[in-house]
């Protein structure tokens, strides 16, 4: 299942007749053809929040629903919609509305609720006004040349009241944003109704016994369970483990459903709830008899465009199962993991979203989940109450541009940007500092006995780097003394930075001061963020490499999450040789324990189901977690080595490093098409379908390519410019 | 109709079904008599917005739906509810929720949504976190000791995360407040399916034609048609209207229902929109026939606790209809007018609390609307968009604490009054004075030619009175700080308005500042209430009478909106007399023209239809306004003359004037049970059921009453102490 195609399934009954309806009346108008693409449109935004509530409060433990702890914000229950057009003739549109609503042409209502109105010729507006309060208000317009899309602007207040003698108000002031859309676009692909598609599959083993059934799916998987040929009355408890021990500890394990059976004759039961699994064990009661078990596997559409293989097996397996790790936890949102939360937590997403440039590059998912995370105002802590979780916000933000080059999704997010700022820069201690106040999570990592005291330097350095988000997309709003305030703030941050916390005993920034004293405790995360911000001296780097990551003697890292910064700092300082090894011993062991997706957390000191434990539960770690994924990642920036240099591949770099392997090859997605590379240690062949790129390589001998002229940069290294869609065949000797 | 009972109809299937299944569960539990009341609870305020929605989505223009045009806000989506308990021995609790829901005893989950819960013996916690994303969430709990009200906690983010080892967060920062509740004291009594009860009435009269019928209800009235005997197929279109002229004019009207009948066998139809009218024209096409037209009267069952009857049977008429029109206005919320908005304007909602403080005492409707009005933070525009309806808000609050004693509703609202009051000062000039800027709508009154250019003295009076209000419940919750600083901006405010605007020469205060300077316009708006606000010295306040409210070459006002305060402020200048003239002559020129319920506006010198149109639409007025009933205040607070002088009526004046009147008598309802007067020329006999008060008469002889002693003021006026729970007979001679 390597690429699915979209495809949108809707369930409910009311779905189905809405659809019947709606296709009687509109009847063979769908026989014009349309200009542009009709789509479902919304308040940018608010699908988004709404969409995530629903996906947040999935989350069950032993059977009890376990939503969030944060607070969950709304979308806007009243929004007005409207579109100036003009039309040499008139024409018929269709109208499909979620909500109540009215429908206007140039201010005068229709009666009633039109499901068509005739647009008439010249220029006019049209305007839909719609509440909901349960889901999203939301309307498809579609007649030959006006269609519903992103050029409607939506507003939530319109400020248009009139006086007693019926003159309008000056509306001047309302304030109208372009609106929202995903892909629903077609009148009965409701909003509301989206769930993602499923597919059937089968068990690979089944163990039956009088009054159970053990199955095994052979891996790690998603979705909804069906128990085949159901008899009788009782109850049948399912109890799912991501491992075989978990599905068999009914006492201990993090999941299960409880059906209450009663059926005469035999038939079969699909589970209501999507649950991860790999095991599941149904054991029943009573007369219930159960004949099999399979499952519908729910995946999200996107399409898998980035690919890598190289001459080691074992990577390439790493590879694989970070890829179908990602697939796992991309769904409606990137989320933290299948079994446990699956909730969006923006550290975690921050990572997802960068493995997705380099997997999927679905622009959709990253625009989602940060909208999500966001919320709505008044900010009332920390995203998802962490604060670093906030920092990888902002930053995750200007990323996206970065790769993508959207600057609507900039302008949209902005003023969201500018008050969740207020709220950290209203934070700080009379020194400029942030330290976790109360009710704020400062996460940084699973570590034993990581201290969270005082100011840590870690989250100074994520704020400073905040700032500097914040001043690139002031810029882009060319809100110029907007980027002036963030720059300053983030110029003077980053001085303090190296004036409180760097210990040059040490050779390393120390992790926090306490009491307005720098401790002399050092740890990886603010060091090695410090080498890929680009923050460090050259020297200052070289000490930290040497005192710092390549030191056994500072606390080691457990977490795939921290060690996807860790490996990248590496990377970044050319250590791709030591990468390869850290990546086999470290994912290479998570296969060599059975893994068949990665893990929220691996210590190869552990053994058997002690690596099952955590949050003090026996089975309560996940082992299908998005973090894990990170080869993707590593593998596509920094051994293919392709990575943007202007916002949305405009420009863009190829540094292949092979790092030890014999040769590498894979596609890495852009906006505008992939970038081929195939490297061995002597060709390099590559191919871009988008902008203007550069070859940038070291090679002991002048590399060659015919046609082409290669620049020195001096000390082995050349470079050659790449254009789009033209083919290139480098001859070079590795060093 | 005097005295309503409480009756709640819950008209949805699935609550039936509901309630039937929840009895079934609970079985015999009903018979433990309960120490306290258990009831429906939610987070403060959110019942309140969810409720208003609905409601101000109810109204349409002509058969088309038409919401309001500011900014709808929604209820929390999730919330966490907790209950600390000591029980001496274990109980049964039944467990009644809105959402999908956990439930925990010492933070530990039952499996699923249990219906019944064991409580442990001892001092434990329950809590139950719920969500629900289309209407509030909402939990209902009861034991013998342990039930669902008032005294449990609520929060929308309880912060409550665990780290890798299993360890809790530190939740002190989690913010609690107490829950929200109203009279939903059954488990089947699901807040979502709240509807306010109904009962049929006939018309008085019909006119039937082949196809179609009118009828005439015989006054003003609200609720659902109902179509009786209802064959055929066709369409039947029902217009609307309060008055004959209205319902007749298919084309004019402003309420207008389609219903598309198919009937093969003769049944009855009920419109599902409620509407207001006095005749409804029925008209039917196709082969359609209709017998009969009734109604269900729709209404909310508050008790009528206040009279009020007197020697003058126009001013009885004119309590009676004003008494009607107030009880066709109060529903879900205090709404504006029943025919055309149906919203909760703060402006006319303002004048509601006052009049029902001297009708029904109903706080549950006053706290309801004020917290509809409010909604949740950012604040993104005024209350309704207008200035002074954000003012009047502010002021209504304390109000209803003078009124209520209430400070636990203070408590709630005080958070919401802070982000409001910061609204407003964030928008003032850099004189400090509020102006409309782009997109604020400076109402004032509905009277033609008025201007809203620049400083409005009215508004900075307005503000003024809010910072006192603001610095009055600052003192309630103990924010010294804030009292302080409201205080300073309330006197400096105060300096600014007589320096700006009183004109010596014109005895007055001028209507504005356009470009910095005063105008020499003089309107009554600011003046009328800086007599009842008592800014004004003595000598101006005889000025400002004089030159002002006297003075017919300033402009009339037109509406009873502003004639409230114009009559407000007259009777606290003592002019009893001519404000009962003024009565009969406005109040009573409307029943002479045929009102059975009070207008929106009355303008003399109109005639015929004329009186029907506003808005540029020929039925554009409301014939059934709140703000009409004003009569029911005056003659409460200034005629009676009862109203509290320490908050709830712990201490009380009454100062009967009988302006002209042989006798009058009537009840003023309190907290605590009513205040009951009857005075004529030589006698008051009076009895109160709550706090001291003081009776304060003017007498040409010294008054007499038995066994009591009456303090001589000085100027005949004469007082007497009142004491709870009996009766005084007091001789005196009126002056």
């Amino acid at each position: 299942m390597k690429k699915l195609i979209p495809q949108f399934l809707y369930s409910s009954k009311a779905a189905q007749k809405f659809a019947l309806c709606f296709a009687m009346i509109i009847g063979g108008a769908a026989e014009i053809k349309a200009q542009t693409k009709a789509t479902w449109i919304w308040y940018p935004g608010d699908y988004e929040i709404w969409l995530s509530n629903k996906m947040q409060n999935r989350r069950t433990e032993r059977g009890s629903f376990f939503p969030p702890f944060w607070k969950l914000d709304s979308h806007y229950v009243l929004i007005d919609f409207h579109k100036d057009y003009n039309l040499s003739s008139a024409e018929e549109a269709e109208i499909a509305v979620e909500g109540q609503y009215n429908l206007k042409i140039d201010g005068k209502a229709a009666t009633g609720y039109p499901k068509t109105i005739t647009l008439p010729a010249g220029k006019h507006r049209i305007s839909l006004k719609v509440y909901n309060q349960g889901s999203v208000p939301a309307v498809f317009v579609k007649s030959p040349h006006v269609v519903s899309d992103t050029s409607w602007l939506v507003t939530f207040e319109d400020k248009e009241w009139i006086d007693a003698s019926g003159k309008t108000s000056d509306v001047s002031a309302t304030q109208y944003v372009p609106a929202g859309a995903w892909n629903f676009n077609a009148a009965t692909s409701t909003p509301s109704q989206f769930r993602l598609p499923t597919v059937p599959q089968k068990a690979v083993s089944q163990d039956k016994k009088t009054k159970s059934i053990l199955v095994d799916f052979g891996k790690e998987t998603f979705g909804y369970v069906k128990l085949h040929g159901v008899k009788g009355k009782g109850k049948v408890t399912l109890y799912y483990g991501e491992s075989k021990e978990e599905a068999l500890d009914t006492k201990g394990g993090e999941l299960l459903d409880i059906v209450d059976a009663d059926q005469q004759h035999s038939g079969d039961i699909t589970l209501d709830g999507s649950r991860a699994f790999r095991y599941v064990n149904v054991q029943y009661d009573g007369d219930v008899s159960v004949n099999d078990v399979s499952m519908l596997y729910e995946y999200s559409p996107v399409e898998q465009r980035g690919s890598f293989r190289c001459s080691d097996e074992q990577i390439n397996k790493i590879w694989d199962v970070a890829a179908y790790t990602m697939q796992l936890n991309t769904r409606e949102f990137f989320i933290d993991g299948i079994k446990r939360d699956r909730w969006v937590w923006s550290g975690d997403a921050a990572q997802s979203y960068l493995m997705n440039y380099y997997l999927y590059f679905d622009s959709p998912t990253v625009k989602r989940t940060i909208s999500a995370l966001r919320g709505k105002d008044p900010v009332t802590s920390h995203i998802n109450t962490i604060m670093d979780y906030t920092f990888y916000w902002f930053i995750s933000i200007y990323d996206y541009y970065q790769h993508s080059g959207d600057k609507a999704f900039i302008k949209q997010s902005y003023p969201g940007m500018q008050s969740m700022m207020n709220y950290c820069l209203s934070r700080r201690n009379t020194d400029g500092l942030m330290q976790g106040l109360s009710g704020d999570w400062v996460f940084i990592d699973w570590a034993d006995g990581l201290s969270k005291q005082g100011e840590v330097s870690f989250e100074q350095m994520l704020l400073c780097r905040s700032l500097e988000s914040m001043a690139l997309c002031a810029n882009i709003m060319n809100d110029t003394k907007g980027a002036e305030k963030y720059s300053a703030l983030a110029k003077d941050l980053k001085a303090k930075l190296f004036n409180y916390y760097w210990n040059a005993q040490k050779h390393a920034l120390v992790h926090s001061c306490v009491d307005g004293k720098p401790t002399d405790n050092v740890t990886r995360y603010a060091n090695m963020f410090g080498i890929f911000f680009n923050y460090f001296t050259e020297a200052q780097k070289q000490d930290v490499k040497k005192y710092v990551l390549m030191n056994d003697q500072v606390q080691k890292i457990t977490t795939p999450y921290m060690r996807f910064y860790e490996l990248e700092a590496l990377c970044a300082m050319g250590e791709q040789y030591y990468v390869l090894k850290q990546m086999k011993d470290y994912w290479g062991g998570m296969l060599n324990l059975g893994a068949t997706s990665f893990w929220e957390e691996y210590n190869p000191d552990k053994k058997g189901a002690e690596h099952y434990a955590m949050y003090g539960r026996p089975f309560g770690k996940s082992l299908c977690h998005a973090w894990g994924a990170s080869p993707i990642y590593l593998l596509g920036k920094y051994y293919l080595g392709v990575k943007p240099t202007a916002p949305g591949y405009q420009t863009y770099v190829i540094e292949p490093q092979l790092g030890g392997l014999k040769w590498m090859e894979g596609a890495i997605p852009t906006p505008k098409g992939d970038i081929k590379v195939h490297c061995t240690t002597n060709k390099i062949n590559l191919s871009s379908a988008t902008g203007t790129g550069v070859l940038r390589i070291k090679s002991k001998s002048k590399p060659v390519c015919k046609g082409e002229t290669l620049k020195s940069l001096g000390n082995n290294t050349y470079e050659l410019s790449i254009q789009k869609d033209k083919a290139y065949a480098v001859q070079y000797t590795a060093i």
